[in-house]
């Protein structure tokens, strides 16, 4: 029979892949002799076996294993499952390979009953402490595991709160807790139309089953798809011997970094809450004590977590994030974890680590993820500006960066706001009490998050950090009337129409709107950098379609411009009457003459790229987007226009309805239009040469590239580059000068990957344009999938968006099969990606084991390539 | 040195490929010892390299053959090019290797110049016939190798005949005809710059680069297209000594078919003129005189050129269309070809020629063009009406067929109206006085054609029979008045939007609209269609979404349904308001509501389906398009159908603007729909399953396929069979019935293709829709693209339209691993093709040889399919 349960003692600490990130690093502290309550994993194969054969149930031979293990365990400690003198509980949480902090579901206290509790209490002296957690449970377990919602549960707590004449619900007492569970038995019966389950073995099947299940709910399920983890890999299932960080004054609970997980500063940073279990510190409903005090409450107990934190993180050769508790004054290790950390902590921690020796220059570049480094890029507030600029409130800095937009009272509104907001001009700061798992589309949809209450380890904390997101969090100054949608800060009131700003690195809230400056990168990442710039074979380019955008991506590192979009300089104000001059001309002549106007524009356009990038190659795309774009569609805006050309209204008219298309994406678009009208072609060669020829006349050796748009067959190709070569040819002649130019194309229709073996004989290199090839090989328009995409996700058939992280099975075999065929044919030809998921982490990784030569990406994207570049040569490194 | 000019006695009469069919059958009636002007032939791939290779030129070295050839063909004829005595005059004809009739340039007379005309005129002692020859040949040349047009000529003609106070060129004295030739040459000279070209070896390679240039002319590539003929074949140069049939009474000239082209009946055919060249009988300006007739004219020629004509017919084991030329009583043959004929003709040649013993049933199913069998499926009129109705007018019987449409006075308004009119419901009739090669496209698009002039051989003629059009030639009572657009026709005018009805089987023309009913096959087509039964490997079956067209198929011979689009049966009038309704539901139960009362109409479809095909494979695919397609756009629409619903205009207007898609063929449709909404993929499996039971239970074995359409990813698939089976399972259990039935899917998504590996593990089989496939690989929306294919047609980029031929390169590339990797891991899978290619030969072929088991068109395109499939088989015979 294949093993699906093991003790903590029996596991393999390195197998997070079978035990989970939790199970394993349990399993690896119970090795090195830590104070770990006993207990034992269930794997991630009984998990995906739960889903994949057994139909959702947990079959009986896991079962089976499960009760074996819990008898060892209860062997060990003495104590019995739901024992009426030595009742035995435990704790079930899942632990998934990859950490997902909140994301799945977790029940303590499980094994009490009717007759437990008095064991319980007996065994505790302390009735007050035994029904407290049993009400607990009984709340725990019958939301998690039963979907009994526990806002009834709450409202029944707080009606008899109010019978009692209380405020706080620890001062009620025993028979108050045992009234209070009653009633609670009740409301579940009445629910669930059967007893709350007493059998201590049902209740950890449920809880299992539970687990397993809360793999798919849809909090995990986005949580993935934002961090690219599959859903394959199931969760693990750890069922531990409780402890109690609740049982009185000696007790308690806390969580602790090895290092500031802000800014890496080399100093244990935390904080705990006596008498409390963990939930209460997470959840950030009291605001818990740093954790150097505890050395105040409890010496030996803080130098004991001490002398472990530094082992943990010598062993784990990294910044590690644990829980502990503290049960009657004896310490307890709950878990530990490689620490989630901010952009600018882990550039620090990542070079600290390597000054104190701990890890090598490749190990240290590996420990960032890319992502990441968009938290160090992002705009601060100018300091001259909060200088003079008083806050209105602080609270706790709970992830860096700068952050302004109009006030949103909820994560649905935000979702929703920022949908419509298409272009990032009104931007939304998300105002809580306090955040919860269920808020976290809002939270990614938001600018900024404020919260207040909760501390630097609450989920409002912990998830903007990872999401590289501002965060000001636990600010007690500010009162929320979610009904209202109002906030209340120091006595005055804004609602949905009034702008905030947030300083997450200061925890300053201030009033109204506050310009930002760019971010200064610390010089430790410029160290991470120039590392994975040695440790990289993949060249980083840049989109690019303006100079300012060009500088900006140099500053950042990118080695040439990848897709330079051309039509994006005809939208300016001084070109797009001339394009559109273009557009309704009858004959050749007068689509040239408005053409030969574009054309010293076009070609400042492309002198100013030249000189950006400083002499690196610049790939322009020629023209690609439908002609009708550049027209209005509406009759009244056709009305001005007309006006405004001096042309017939009913004549303009008819050429938008004429370039109307039905499908754009497939239509008269990318070199289809220099198919039809070559002139265009032409103009914008004229423009690329000439503009080569005045900056390579300045001194420099411009080599520009020419990248023709959407082919799908090689006589497109090679007709376009027909009308380039004799254009270029036609003004090197003129000029009496000769230069190199390169033409190539980008693949972005199937057929082009199809063939690319034949097209690749001419083209001088291949740009993969996965944005269009993800369209057409899925048949997925980006302007309409969203509305579908959701069902997708929910259902499971997706993991991720397609446009965001480029799917391998599909369009990366297009993308591959057009490398092998290009590079058959055209040894020297130059491979490169200019889609969104140039920018991507994961696809940057695919192109890189796929040979490509460079990706190209947004500017702020360049630095995550580099070092997305460097990890995947580290992982597989390229045959030189 | 390679060997590009080979005289007619050197070549291979079999090698069309290099000598085209004029130059192959010229050579082998050479060597079969005919009477064969002598002369010799440049290959195609002189043409091949003129393109290639050579920059448009004619290279030296072919320059070098060609006069090399010519001076033996001087030296054997005694003549001497240019001479002033004893002149050797040349035609100068292409010679494709498929006939492309009245495409490409003929040049008549060559050889001609100031002074070898007076040589011929001396020679032949008729100095009217030399200046007659010498200024047709200024026209033709100019017009031909210099692009000078014809139209000056003709008026300069016209001016002199009116000088001269006479009204035939006939006319004209030899001395006018030297005034004639004066002004022609200054007019040359006023427009070129230059004199007309008096050296004949250069006007000989100014013709020879003419026909090269010819063969890439708009009329000769639109040609190609419809005839599925590479661009890359070229044309071969036919250089002939010439002979003239226009040497007055004692010549002629004629053209004869050895069977009845229209009929297929076993008697020579054809017609001749006296004094005429072979231009005066094919350009239908006179009326010329049936072949029999010439017997009276010149007995022995006559009985020589029956002789001939059997031979031929002999040799080439089918019915041969041959020319020739009378020169002052002596014959020559100047070509012979397999003749273009009718469909009804087509079946009965090939019959024939097997009882006669001269074919292999194989080798007649050969004969035969299976496009051709179009015009025996289309309607006649009724017989009855007929009998009935008065014509109007009688012409020859061009080609068969009923037609009737509105009035069209010409080619271009022919094809725009054809454009407009989707539907077919408003037909035209093109009526022209003669067609010309220019006119093809709108020959292709009128329903039918009428000419006041020309025979049976004239250009309407030929391409009409070509294309299966019905036509009506030669009728002389017509009379037009092109820019009145009105044609008069016994008295009484009619216009543009008055109704003509020809029989083109009869020659009879008929005012107003006259009923249509279906064609009576011939005994013939049996015979043919069940010899292609025998031989074929491909199963047809047909695209029918409703128990009529199933019906109409059923009886052309389909062997099963191989997409019904279930979504057209929602279109009818009762359905919609239900689709609507479903639409519009805010809830899974309104929708569910909806979709039950559409239940029993979609069951009722299916059972009539089932019916009609007789057990034979019935492939229902589920709801494909958009659902905005079932409702209005138009606010005034919208708010009556609002007011129909009884719902708000907001409301549905809401509803028409959250269903907007900017690309709706890659939106929201089909298996996305099923993925979005399971209930309508369960309501109709219940329909589909219900049905069968019903019909079972009548003692039929129905085992119904559901198609699933546009999977792009296993996991699509997957959850929409779920649904399937889940349902199926569920109506199966109610009625205590257990039947089988398939799930399949369309492999229309480029990556389902890519992925068919996996997708073919649950699926029991694929069905290409290449409609979809095609759009999605080349990113053409199918809307879109004709307004950029003309473009892409003239600069040579496509040669056919890649939605009626299969793109074998691309799109079959797809075609072709999707069916390998499906095999491999279903050896099983049934794999078909339900695109619009599944009716085109070419397209057929390739699927016959990439071994898919079926294709599937629509009724009218079945028996085509099954003959298509025989070829291919027997061309390349399928291993059982």
């Amino acid at each position: 029979m294949k093993k699906y349960v093991y003790l903590f003692k029996e596991a393999d600490g390195s197998r997070k892949d079978l035990f989970g990130g939790k199970g394993a690093n349990l399993a690896e502290m119970t090795k090195l002799g830590m104070p770990v309550p006993p207990g034992f994993i269930i794997t991630t194969k009984a998990c995906t076996k739960y889903y994949a054969e057994d139909g959702n149930k947990i079959a009986p031979e896991v079962a089976e294993q499960i009760f074996k293990a819990l008898k060892k365990l209860e062997a060990e400690s003495g104590k019995k499952f739901g024992d009426s003198q030595n009742p035995f509980l435990v704790s079930v949480r899942s632990g998934a390979r990859a950490s997902m902090p909140g994301m799945m579901d977790t029940i303590l206290n499980l094994g009490l009953n009717d007759v437990s509790v008095k064991g319980l209490a007996t065994l505790t002296g302390n009735p007050r402490f035994a029904y407290d957690c049993y009400r607990r449970f009984i709340q725990m377990y019958s939301d998690v595991v039963t979907g009994v919602g526990k806002k009834e549960f709450e409202e029944i707590i707080g009606k008899l709160k109010k019978e009692k004449g209380v405020e706080l619900d620890v001062q009620l007492t025993a028979e108050d807790l045992q009234e209070l569970i009653a009633v609670f038995k009740k409301h579940y019966k009445e629910v669930k139309k059967t007893d709350f389950p007493q059998d201590p073995n049902e209740q950890l099947l449920g809880a299992v089953e539970a687990v397993f299940r809360s793999w798919n709910n849809e909090r995990a399920i986005i949580y993935r798809r934002d961090n690219n983890i599959p859903g394959s890999w199931g969760t693990a299932v750890n069922v531990q011997s409780m402890v109690f960080g609740n049982m009185g004054e000696t007790s308690g609970t806390g969580v602790a970094f090895t290092r500031n997980p802000s800014t890496g500063e080399k100093k244990l940073y935390g904080e705990y809450l006596m008498n409390a279990q963990g939930e209460d510190v997470v959840a950030g409903i009291r605001t818990p004590n740093p954790i150097a005090t505890l050395e105040n409450q409890n010496e030996e107990v803080y130098k004991q977590f001490v002398n472990i934190a530094t082992t943990l993180e010598n062993h784990y050769r990294n910044m590690q994030d644990m829980e502990f508790t503290i049960e009657r004054g004896k310490l307890y290790m709950l878990q530990t974890r490689n620490g989630k950390r901010t952009a600018a902590s882990a550039v620090k921690v990542a070079v600290d680590l390597v000054k104190e020796g701990m890890v090598t220059p490749e190990e240290a570049v590996c420990l960032i993820e890319p992502k990441q480094l968009d938290a160090l890029l992002h705009p601060q507030f100018d300091a001259d500006v909060i200088k003079k600029t008083e806050h209105i409130a602080k609270g706790l800095e709970a992830s860096p960066g700068a952050a302004c937009g109009k006030i949103c009272f909820n994560a649905e509104e935000a979702k929703k706001r920022a949908n419509e907001d298409k272009d990032n001009k009104n931007p939304v700061i998300l105002v809580r009490q306090e955040t919860s798992p269920e808020d976290i589309e809002g939270m990614m949809a938001a600018e900024g998050i404020l919260t207040s209450r909760g501390g630097m380890t609450s989920h409002a904390a912990v998830v903007a950090r990872g999401m590289g997101t501002c965060c000001v969090a636990g600010c007690k100054e500010v009162i929320i009337d979610e009904e209202a949608k109002t906030v209340t800060i120091g006595g005055k009131t804004y609602g949905s129409e009034d702008y905030l700003s947030l300083d997450g690195t200061t925890g300053k809230v201030y009033a109204g709107k506050i310009a930002t400056v760019d971010a200064k990168l610390p010089e430790d990442y410029y160290t991470i950098m120039e590392w994975a710039d040695k440790f990289r074979a993949l060249k980083v380019r840049t989109n690019a379609d303006t100079p300012v955008d060009a500088a900006k991506a140099f500053s950042f590192g990118a080695e040439g411009i990848g897709l330079c979009r051309t039509e994006h300089m005809f939208f300016a104000e001084d070109r797009i009457p001339r394009i559109r001059e273009m557009i309704v001309a009858k004959t050749t002549e007068q689509r040239e003459k408005a053409l030969a106007e574009l054309l010293p524009l076009q070609k400042g356009d492309f002198i100013g790229l030249y000189k950006e990038m400083q002499g690196c190659p610049v790939t322009i795309r020629f023209l690609d987007p439908p002609l009708h774009e550049f027209l209005p569609k509406e009759d009244a805006d056709i009305a001005v226009l007309a006006n405004e050309m001096k042309i017939d209204f009913k004549d303009l008219k008819e050429t938008v309805k004429a370039l109307h298309e039905d499908n754009p994406m497939m239509g008269h678009r990318g070199c289809r239009l220099a198919v039809t009208y070559p002139e265009i072609a032409a103009m914008q060669t004229r423009a690329v040469i000439e503009a080569a020829i005045e900056c390579n006349a300045e001194g420099m050796n411009i080599i520009p590239e020419i990248m023709i748009p959407l082919v799908g067959e090689v006589k497109e190709f090679n007709f376009v580059k027909d009308v380039v070569d004799a254009t270029a040819k036609a003004v090197m002649e003129e000029k009496g000068v000769t230069i190199q130019y390169k033409v190539g194309t980008m693949i972005e229709i199937p057929r082009a990957a199809l063939t690319a073996g034949t097209i690749a004989k001419k083209a001088d290199f291949f740009s993969f344009g996965t944005n269009d090839l993800t369209q057409m090989t899925f048949g997925f328009s980006r302007d309409d999938s969203p509305k579908f995409l959701d069902s997708y996700y929910k259902n499971g058939i997706f993991e991720s968006d397609p446009f965001a992280k480029l799917d391998q099975t599909g369009v990366g075999k297009l993308v591959e099969m057009a490398s092998k065929a290009g590079r058959a044919v055209n040894a020297n030809i130059k491979l490169g990606i200019c889609g969104e998921h140039g920018g991507d982490p994961s696809s940057i990784e695919f192109c890189h084991n796929k040979g490509l030569d460079y990706v190209s990406c947004s500017p702020f994207r360049v630095p995550i390539a580099r070092l997305a570049a460097a990890q995947a040569n580290l992982k597989n490194p390229r045959k030189k």
